[in-house]
Parts: structure tokens; C-alpha cells; sequence
């Protein structure tokens, strides 16, 4: 893939184009910094927020009660198969706030720029992440830049923090509101994204390439509540993947938990690049694959909403809350019928996946 | 100084005490990220948002307008004469949430870690985070940690976004606000941070130390909006200094600003220091220091509240709006009566001073 975009394609010019590259003055607050500011992110987030130039958004409340949630998004490559570190710092945000059971509304961003990083690089990620923002709704309305020296970053860092407007009162998710008996439910096959980073990473090929999963979620968990399922947790499966949400969800609900590996859907390239690089696919992070716990009664309905509006299509009812347990548990009944504790892992399988 | 601290001083233990550094997999999801979260971050931070364990916080919105900031500290080194990190990374949005007018209530903290990190100079940061979140009265009620290998950060990389509450209808903070015949007050002396930083990393040292004048300011501009103050718009004075601030103001606003450099207090040690290194306070960053514009019939009274409020103590009248200007313009009479005009650096004195 390139990093140079085609300039025709972008919307906003690149900055002052006999400097190439981001410099250290950029992160000054000085004059190159505001041509950075003025020329790059202005032009490409333009609202009305933005362009008062004050350093923060000021804004009515859009909900009667508000879900804050923040992310750092240091992925390498910063363009992969499916997707872009602009992109992720948008949809991982405007997801996080989703599983909080929030429309999304407003998004802050830092960049932290390494000196030397190509300008059109970075004017890349700014236009991927507005693209983003266009489709998920939201505003870009307050940001900051950092520029650190050479060899102290890795290209570009992003930090985006969102807020997000819970529109019903009677909306409470959180792993305390777990019941016994409730059905798991899987938004979507898993592990495309770690193994589309891992595929780049080794160098590997397949015949059909690894997509990312990269995508928003919001959508599927409004269809939830707008349908009146009554939503007691959900959980995007990120950083170590649906095991370790299941993990730290029974933990912090002090309660068993029990999947059937047999409902899972895996791509067949993912299952494959997993088995050759030796990965669960349990533990993959995924950027668009969340699970939602819903009462048993209503979890047919629920897994017909979430196949029309949850990306991946193939939403599945992968097990159940067994109950109560201290300590907690997860158990997961194997492809050939053989039951096992699924336990976290101690790091990840997959460094710096988003 | 010294960067590790005594453990018995510390009110959190130290995560899993036979690793004494951050790995990569502290950022990876698993149980490392579980006992970072649970020894270390959710004893520091303790609340009842933490305590969801939900990957976002949700509370009803403080007031009838909200801010939103955002910033990321990048500061080298991590503890300096006066401050460290931490407390930086609190105080510095807190001090953006002010300048909109609001008041400072919930903060997101997203870290960005280098692997090899000592973890007592993790947990010292965290300390003081936390005591400054108390001091400021906000909540950090949301965060994420992500971990990058050796060489491709800088030890601790911090984000923070603020929500503040805006509690008055009649406050409206922004450069379209001032007004012709504005009068402009400084809050305090100038150039402290900038020159405390500087002296560490060049290894100067004084008769008595700078100390980094890194104090939040909610306080006195709550002081000043309580007391009936017309305050205009406020700028906290860090990248770029006093000089890029007004310059900021006057560009965004279309006016030309007049400041006499006689009414600005610089303390003796910094001025020298400046002399030594070539550097003029005017575009040192500060990280405790604000202008506010406000109607120059209220100037005395905004003055005298700011003495009696503002850090420093020492807050002056240092000039007035002309008036509309196409271009804008800044300019300054100097301490030999001379006027000059006042620009943007098109870089900065300082990098990483925050």
C-alpha cells in the first residue's frame, strides 16, 4: 500500500509545501504551528467549534445523561489491510461509547507527532479520520498537537476521547447488571483485525487477503435498544479479544460464564493464519465485533437484529450466563464437544494492535 | 531529584513487585493490563465510575453548557523544579476548561508507556495525578494505557480531556467576544515553567531555583465571574508565551492589541536566566499564567480579585484593545519606551515544555 496520498484526492491542502515533513516547531505553538492548525485540520474538521479557535468546545448537553470514554491508538502499521490509525481512532471511540449504550456525539483529539513523519502522511490520517467522523456522526470539535523528537515516537499517536448521550432512562450497561440465564451473543466473526496487522507484520500472503474488522458499531447497539431488547452488558472485543472480555466480565460480575467454541464464526483465512502462527482466535483483537448479554427470552430477536445491522452479518448466540461463582468462571465447550476453562492471557498475542 | 519514590510514601502499591519495569504486555489486554488497572490505577483513582470497570464513564451533565478539551504532555524530563507530569497533565486542562469559563469536573487520562518504563516512576506520576485531581476538585472517572516498545516513545506519554461545566448563561469566553477599549490583565509573572524546564535540561543552576509556576487556574477566574467580571476571553499562557497568545487573540478576533512590557512582572531569576540564554519571556511558556480581556471600566476590580486569587499574586494591567485592525496587529512598548511590533516565532524557544 502507499502512504503518499494523491494530492488530487485530498480535500485540504497539504500545509506549506516546501516542508515536507513534520518538525519539531509544529508542536510550538508558533507560526508553523498554526499554519498546521489553519491549513490541515481546520479546513478538514471544519464546524462551528473549531473555528471559534478557543481551546476548548463549549456545548449543551445532548443527552440527560453522558457516557466519556478515551483511547490511545498507537497501531503500527498506521495503514493496514481494512484500514488506517485515523480511522481506528474515530470508530474505536464512537465504540467504546456504543458499549456504553450511547449515541455519539463529540470526539476530542491529540495527535502526538514524531519529527520527520511525512506531512502527506499525516494528511492522510486526517482525512480518514473526518471520513469517520462523517459517517459515524460525529464532531472533531477540540484537538491538540504534540511534536516529539526523532527516535521518542513512532510516526503518529493518537488520542481521541468522546462523548457520547444516552437517550433512555432506563438504559444501564455494565457487568453488574448481568442476570443468570442471560444469552451471550457475538456481533460477527472474529480476528480479522489482529490477523490482518499480523499478516503485514510477517509478510504473509493468503489468496484472498485479510480485511480488518475496522468498523463503527453504534448503529447495531441503537438498533438494540430502539428494538427494546433489554441490553444488561456489551463489550467491544479489542485487546485480547472475546476471551479476555468474557474473563473480565465474569470477574467483575462474579459470576460463571459458558461458550460453545461450535457457534464462533471464523473466516476460513483467519482460522487458517491463525493456525499457522500458532494463535487462538479467541484472543485476536477485533475493531468492529462486540457481545451483547440479553435475556434468554429475547435473544432470538436480538441475534436477527444484529444480523441485519452489525457488521460481519453472521451474529450468533455463542452460550449463556451459568450463574453466580466465586471465583469466577469461563467455560468453553471445544469444536470436538470437550469442555475447558478459558482463562486471560498474561500479555497479548499481538503488541501495539491499536 | 529523584525519580524513585519511597514506597511507604506511596498510598497504592506497586503492581506485581518482582517487575519492576512496564512491558509491552502491560498494554496488551491480558492479566499484566488487569493487575496494572487493579493495583495501581483503580486504588489511585478510586471512584464509583472506575469502578463499573466499564470502558467508559456515565453521569448526568454538570451543568447547562459543557467544555470539552483535550491536550497531551509530552514534557522532558518527567519531574522538574515545581511540577512533574502528572501533575501537568491535571493542571494544564484543567486550566483549558477554565478558560472556556467553565468549571473543571471529569477528566479521561489515556497514557502512552514505553516499555522498559520504571514502574516507581509510573506509580509516582499517578500519585501525583491524583493529588492534583483532588486539589482541582475534578474526577478521573476514564482511561486507557497503551504500551510501545523500547525507542519508539519517551518514558510517559499523557493525554487528558476535561468536561467542565459552564454554570452561567451570561458567560460567553471566545476572541469574537473583546471588545475595543478592552483592558488586558496579566495574571502573574511570567516565564517560570519554560525557564525551570530549560535549567534542568541545560544543567544552570541559580542562587535560589526557578520553580515551574504550574498551578491551576479555575479559581480565579471562578473569582472573576462570580464577582460580575465581563470577562471577554482568557488565554492560559503555555506554548508560545504571552507574545503567541495575544498574537492568537488579536488574529482571530481582527483587532489590534497595545501591551507596555513595562506592567509585565518577570521575576529577577528569570530574567537573568533569559538574558544568559538569549531567550525573551515573552514567548517562554508558562503553565500557571492567563490574560483576560474585560471591559476597561471593570479593570481595577478584575485586577484586585486576580491579586488576591491568581498564582503568583502579582497580576497586572498590561494593556488595551485599539481597536478592529486588517491585519491584525500586536504591538508592545518596550522597557526603554520604544514600541515594536509583536509576532509569532515561527517555531518555539522551548520544545517539549509540556
Amino acid at each position: 500500500m502507499t502512504l503518499l496520498p494523491n494530492p488530487a484526492n485530498l480535500n485540504c491542502p497539504l500545509p506549506h509545501g516546501d516542508r515536507t515533513t513534520v518538525q519539531l516547531a509544529h508542536g510550538g505553538g508558533g507560526s508553523l504551528m498554526a499554519q498546521l492548525i489553519e491549513q490541515l485540520f481546520l479546513p478538514a474538521f471544519n464546524n462551528e467549534w473549531l473555528n471559534t479557535r478557543q481551546d476548548g468546545a463549549v456545548f449543551a448537553p445532548p443527552g440527560a445523561r453522558l457516557a466519556l470514554t478515551t483511547d490511545s491508538y498507537v497501531v503500527q502499521p498506521l495503514f493496514f489491510p481494512g484500514g488506517d490509525i485515523g480511522k481506528l481512532a474515530v470508530y474505536g471511540t464512537v465504540n467504546d461509547l456504543a458499549m456504553c449504550g450511547a449515541r455519539p456525539c463529540y470526539l476530542s483529539v491529540g495527535f502526538i507527532l514524531e519529527e520527520g513523519l511525512p506531512m502527506a502522511t499525516l494528511a492522510q490520517v486526517v482525512q480518514s479520520m473526518q471520513a469517520a467522523a462523517q459517517e459515524t456522526g460525529v464532531q472533531l470539535v477540540t484537538g491538540d498537537t504534540k511534536v516529539v523528537d526523532r527516535g521518542k515516537g513512532d510516526g503518529i499517536f493518537i488520542n481521541t476521547t468522546g462523548i457520547g448521550a444516552i437517550e433512555s432512562a432506563t438504559v444501564n450497561i455494565a457487568p453488574n447488571q448481568v442476570q443468570p440465564g442471560d444469552a451471550i451473543l457475538l456481533s460477527g466473526d472474529l480476528g480479522r483485525h489482529g490477523m490482518a496487522i499480523m499478516a503485514v507484520r510477517e509478510g504473509l500472503s493468503f489468496d484472498s487477503p485479510i480485511l480488518s474488522d475496522c468498523a463503527p458499531l453504534a448503529a447495531p447497539v441503537q438498533a438494540l435498544l430502539q428494538a427494546g431488547i433489554t441490553v444488561h452488558c456489551l463489550r467491544d472485543l479489542t485487546r485480547g479479544g472475546l476471551a479476555s472480555a468474557l474473563v473480565e466480565i465474569a470477574e467483575a460480575a462474579g459470576i460463571q460464564l459458558a461458550i460453545d467454541e461450535r457457534q464462533i464464526p471464523v473466516q476460513a483465512e483467519v482460522r487458517g493464519a491463525c493456525e499457522f502462527l500458532g494463535l487462538d482466535p479467541l484472543y485476536v483483537a477485533n475493531e468492529g465485533r462486540f457481545i451483547a448479554f440479553v435475556p434468554a427470552a429475547e435473544a432470538d430477536r436480538a441475534v436477527a437484529i444484529l444480523r441485519d445491522q452489525a457488521p460481519g452479518g453472521n451474529a450468533q448466540r455463542i452460550g449463556q450466563v451459568v450463574g453466580a461463582a466465586s471465583p469466577a468462571l469461563v467455560t468453553l465447550t471445544s469444536q470436538i464437544g470437550v469442555s475447558r476453562v478459558v482463562t486471560r492471557l498474561s500479555g497479548e498475542q499481538l503488541p501495539r494492535i491499536c
